[in-house]
Parts: structure tokens; sequence; C-alpha cells
């Protein structure tokens, strides 16, 4: 999982406490050195344990999205790094604006894929062709839409490097039984509302 | 936020991503000292910015779980830090075994509350009567299922905090419109042999 300046931490953490129930998985976060990254308001750091430099191939790659990953569209040192990934997984996935990068790279160009819905004009520059799902399968590239949905992409996941019933027993070690308060977390169910004041700006 | 050794990352980082939209909410991880805490795992780092000794009060306490926190039930100086910022809390929350925290600081007694499905007992032993609910309040004590519960009791909270307007724009700014692969998320719903697959263990 690569980190950079400004990414959202739960696009990589939601994956990351299901990924990490599966048999032998060892995941590594990675960024341009070891050390820490920080998220976009700055107030989170995770660790990144490697340098791109140190890793040269892994099963699944899976890259967050948040609002660093604009920046970063023409970095020739991630894209690269995320191609090489690429090249030798299993899995190619992304969460959120993740799937910019991904299309970047030049790995969505004819597929179906999604990602946060403000950033559906961006993906589809690269040639991808968005689709309002939740989770999108082509072949081995998954990419998953905003934030909280890796948790969705993740178990899926899960299901298809194991079975079934480990997936479900991950589900259940993490009482995956969401039940949101409110019934807005898609631009179709949102109320008009909720929609103009995130436009304005919430804080 | 107070993070120590085997703490649930997801614990922290669901209700995170909600409480940064707040209007000048300011997220401070808190550690025996600051540095990387490491999780279970031991695969993932978060930063604590400051020390217990120099944080005095909080306007949200949210206390993760995890494997480290039944090892701390005893430790005074998290529990001593816990009952001093509950003292001039607005809200003082907890998320799945981060309720044992809450529980052996003394603060559930008599109280209605809620853990991971598999610390039931030991909530139970603090004087709280376990609910099989997602998200329970007490007054200003709130409680949160599992892990991934989080998310919910956060959203829930932003609404008190602010209003249902602000909740839902956040709700919608992290796409949080979940749709599990599975309906496997709690005792209730699992398969026996998903129950018996994380009874013998994943990995």
């Amino acid at each position: 999982m690569p980190l950079f300046d400004r990414f959202t931490a739960l696009d990589v953490v939601g994956p990351y406490e299901v990924l990490k129930f599966l048999p032998e998985a060892e995941i590594v976060f990675v960024a341009t050195r070891p050390g820490t990254v920080r998220d976009a308001p700055k107030s989170l750091a995770l660790t990144a344990d490697a340098a791109f430099t140190e890793v040269d191939s892994c099963d699944v790659l899976l890259v967050p999205g948040g609002p660093g990953a604009r920046a970063l569209l023409d970095d020739d040192e991630l894209l690269g790094w995320i191609r090489r990934m690429d090249e030798g997984s299993t899995w190619t996935t992304s969460v959120c604006t993740g799937s910019l990068l991904l299309g970047a790279a030049g790995l969505l160009a004819g597929l179906s894929a999604t990602t946060h819905w403000g950033a559906v004009e961006v993906l589809e520059s690269f040639g991808a062709g968005y689709t309002a799902e939740r989770v999108v399968f082509q072949g081995k590239i998954v990419t998953a839409a905003g934030v909280s949905s890796g948790i969705d992409m993740a178990l899926a996941l899960a299901a298809r490097i194991t079975d079934q019933t480990t997936a479900e027993a991950i589900q259940l070690a993490i009482e995956y039984d969401p039940q949101p308060p409110f019934d807005a977390g898609s631009p179709a169910k949102a109320s008009q509302d909720a929609k103009d004041l995130l436009a304005k700006g919430i804080r």
C-alpha cells in the first residue's frame, strides 16, 4: 500500500483491517522514503516501513486516494512504481481517488472503473468508463468508490483470495454490520441541503 | 484519541475520518510518549503527537480497542488519564474493546453499554449492562460495538455536535453507503462455519 502526502487514512486502514487476517498476509506501507506520512488535515500520520526502491513486487497492490492523489498524476516515481507492481501482481486495486493514479499509470484504459463520486471526470480522462458501483472487478483490476468503500472491496477480495467462509469470518471479526444513522452516502441518496453544504465546505 | 501498543487502527481511523470534518475540530492522537505506536500485527503504526502528560482536557474523548486494551485494564497511567479527560469532556466515547478501558476507569458502572461481541463478559465485570446495539448513548457516554462500528458512532455523534445536515454531508464526503458483499457482521447473522473458523483462528 503506497502512502503519499495528503492521503486519506481510511482508504488504506479500512482494507488493511480486513486483509491483515488473510493467511500469510504481510502488509507493507511504502513511500518515497521510510518514515511518517501525513494525511490532508496533517493530524494523522501513518508510518511507511519501506521505500518504493525497496519493494520490487507484491501480490496485492492497493492504491489509496486523498487530496494528495491529484497532485501526483504526473509523478514518475509513484506512477512508475505502480506500473512495476502491477506487472507482477495478482490483484491491482484502488480506493477512492487512488483510481486516478491507476488511470494516470495507464492501467485503466478501456476498462470500467469507479472512484469517488467527485472525481468522475478526471477518471474518464484516462480512458476508463465510470460506473457508479461500489466495487468494480475488471480481471485483476479492482476499483472501489469513495473512502469507506474500501472495506466492501477488501471483503470481496478476501473471498476471491481465499473463500467466502474466510471472508465472512473476517467480517464477523471486525463486526462489520453497518448501520449508518442516515441514508446520505451517495449523491443519489443525499439531500440537496447536504450536497450544498459539502460543496460550500463543511468547515 | 489515546493510542497504545496493539490497538486496532480502524477503531480510531473510522471515527477520525468523520470527526475531522467538524468545524474547528482538532484531533490529537495521544500516548505515553509522542512517537509511533504499533498495532497488533505490527505492520501498521500511527503517530502520537502528544504525551498523556501534555493533554489536560478535550471536548471529545474517543478510546479505541484492540488486543492491547485487555493488557491495560489495570494501567494507572492510561486509566487515570481517561478519568481526567472524562471530567472535562462533553462526550466520552469508545469503540470496540475501548469500552473495557472506560469500564476499568469506573465510568460505566450501572450504565448500558456495548463492546465487541467477544468481550461481553469482561464489559459486564465492570458493572455495565451489555446491550447488543451498534451504538449506545447514555448521557455523555457513548460506546460502540466492534471495530467498524466507530464510523456509525461518529456520524451519530457528528449530528449531535452540529446538526443532521452536517452529518449527512460528511457521510456523503466519505461515500459511506455500505454494501458488504456478505451478511455476516454479527454473531446473529454469521454462519456456524464462519464462527468456527474465527474461533479456530483464520491465520
